[in-house]
């Protein structure tokens, strides 16, 4: 549409089917101009209709278990010899509780489950950063994002131990981003998104009620799949170029609320 | 450059000279296919070049003092009716201590110096609202900009009240922004800048050693007046709709870091 | 109970009646071995049972308005004579939206309303401690303690003006224990307490169905006034003497939740 | 000295020698009236003293491996029996970096290290809330505090993935603390304590210019260990009931600095 993303290339991680906020990102993207890999997991790009992605946006798919550094390394290399030089943008869009797969509560988890949700989660986005970096991937003034979500700081008693990945994930954002910053001129920032009917989303119990109350605290209304794509494009965009180290609220508001009078209605007639 | 706010139509108060953040704003709005309206303060457009970048960008001038109601209220409805309609997007960028320019410590200010800054620097933004928001001045999806600093969250000793006024303005946008949001669909934000060599900016005592500090500090360095209107014309572009009530800090990092190795530099001896 | 404050000295600002804060806090003071004057607006001490807290507690009484340079500088110089020495703690608990009174609404404000309400519950704290700080009337790690609310981070829609004053108060608060801690050793931090049924509090509109929310969202329920007081009393003791600079939540948990399960029962039958 | 923890009883981890934190917690809990049991890893025991503050503080140790679910079941088992009932108060101090000890930079982590350090710095304060919690062994009203550092929301580069591990702590505060909170009126909230000279900290790089940098950052200076045990006392005692989910800066104020004059000295002259 605006021409945002032209000349620019990317990876893309974690575009399952229509419902992702990565495929959305795919779609817009190639509209601005980019072009891109997309990479998922083996796994998850069998359930997935990601080769209709790629076809769509005329891009090539390289599959990667993202906690693993050979898949890793093998995606980096591989996505520069198809693009045919350094990267400009990265999305990780990766999460996964398997506590909250496995119906284990919050106060009692399978601390196995747990490293395994922390790592596909939250250390994935370290390893990710970690090879760009140590590749020498990224152009300069190029934009790493983050997928996140607000339980990072606030409770949400059904977000489980995805609060806590989330928390760390931040972190990596921070931590990763000084030096990236500082040694490449890399820029690396999360959004914190509104909940999204994604596939991955409905997964967490009690998610529709939830999705009403986001609604009605938020003054904008909840932000969509397709929104949070406009938002990371800028995030990719020349327009951005100072932004780092940054939690983006994505949320119609819904951050800054303490209450709102839709909220409150139901707790008036007391 | 994109056509970002083609067909858009907006108001931009605190164009003073080159080195303006506004002037860069309303240099880059108009290059992004904006039509608008400059305004500034009568005493401050009788020292400024304005007329210079009305000439460059096209645009009409209405004096109005921000701190009164009459003026504001002309400045509304003349700029609807030289745009030919609702406005889409507006920037904030007015700010003044009087104790600053008089050499009153904040330890030991003058209260009447005190109540005009932050009439200035702070209500002049609820009353900027008032009016666009009262009138029904803005259209749906309209994006609303006020300039901040980081004062307004942690110490910087020279900035004296303006870093209360600073946290006055940033929760206006927030408290505003919740009706706005509600009631028209207005999104409300405020960029929380890197320090910059403004013709404002400089008269801070120890400016010049606190743009090295923050430069140092910072992984991506400072940000420029440039760079700052660029940001300012993604939020007031279609692709941050969901985006409200947000303190967004442009800054190259500094807002996150604790100390840089940079820094760090100047301690190690010891 | 404890001697936590044994031969300190205090003064303390805003004991209106039983229901008050800071009423409690000048009981828990006086169990706690502390010496004290207490202090309120002329206005208000005519409708209060002050002079029963007094007795009750040994303390004299001096009215003066918090907007007065003048009736400040009084209390504290006689405040010293009677009490034998320099201040060892002080408590703010003043806050008043002419807004509110009046019932204008927060996006139709009359400004000179907002002018008192802002002098009043905000530029008071600065004037206090302009006193206290010229007149070097402190103790070396002496405690200020100002009260506030969560509306100056997140939106509470009735609550407002009061919101951007309470975030000015707490902006006060950093700027002046910058030089108070510097210059004096000592410390100033505000408390951000749950909603509290004072008769201050139970003008605001809708406050009890908002009692009953903030009840529901805290894991610990609401902070009682008593339990406020108690929590000062922990801020003037010696085991707090490195604390400063911060904004202090004392709500049950409220201001760290996103959700909490008992308020999302109100929205599950959707 | 004021008998604030008269009749309570604890479990303190982490005490290795005088310069611990937990150390001086434990000296102060005692003056205050508490008895408690101590714990640490086997191995550290060897190393430290902690014999001689069980003969001081009428204590019994038992070692507890803070990863291990077993470890930690026993430990609990053992304090009840030992001190004749329910816990009411628990302090974590439990920290360490593999990456760091083996001089790994943060952009290039053994991923086994890295997942080792956050097993016993951050997963080991879920364990030991998870045996807690599910032998409801805490009295209604108690309180959990772990020590963490500032490196959870700003970067200090070589603090290396403590910072993360950090923030999964912090965040697990929150997400543990409100179950703990709802279901058994027990309080949970981390302090982030001034770089302090420990044996632990002093393995971080560059230590000594760090302390010296915080100390003239911080308007109070850098806050002690002992200072720390004060505060921490606070926050076990009766007088912050409803102090929950919260991470509570204890650290002179350097949380809410942006720079100092005393920091700014170092870069006037350029």
């Amino acid at each position: 549409m605006y021409n945002l993303l032209k000349g620019k290339k990317g990876i893309i991680f974690g575009a399952l089917d229509e419902n992702s906020i990565a495929w959305k990102v795919a779609e817009r993207a190639h509209e601005e101009g980019a072009e891109f890999v997309l990479t998922n997991a083996p796994i998850a790009m069998r359930m997935g209709g990601i080769k209709d992605l790629a076809a769509k946006t005329g891009s090539e798919i390289i599959p990667a278990d993202a906690t693993s550094m050979d898949d890793l390394n093998n995606l980096v290399e591989k996505s520069m010899e198809i693009l045919g030089g350094k990267i400009d943008f990265v999305l990780h869009s990766i999460g996964m509780s398997v506590n909250v797969r496995k119906g284990k509560h919050y106060t009692d988890q399978n601390y196995d489950f747990t490293t395994k949700g922390w790592d596909v989660s939250a250390v994935s986005f370290h390893k990710v950063m970690n090879v760009l970096y140590n590749k020498q991937a990224m152009n300069e003034w190029g934009s790493i994002v983050a997928l996140t979500y607000m339980a990072a700081q606030r409770v949400f008693p059904d977000y489980n131990d995805m609060a806590d990945n989330k928390a760390y994930l931040e972190s990596i954002a921070r931590s990763f981003g000084y030096f990236f910053g500082r040694d490449h001129k890399v820029r690396v920032n999360t959004i914190s998104q509104s909940p999204t009917p994604t596939t991955a989303g409905q997964g967490v119990k009690g998610f529709d009620g939830f999705i009403s109350y986001a609604e009605k605290m938020s003054p904008l209304g909840n932000a969509t799949a397709l929104e949070c794509a406009d938002y990371t494009i800028s995030l990719f965009s020349d327009l951005t170029k100072k932004v780092t180290l940054q939690n983006l609220f994505h949320d119609g508001g819904f951050s800054n609320m303490g209450v709102s009078d839709a909220v409150m209605e139901r707790f008036i007639e007391e």
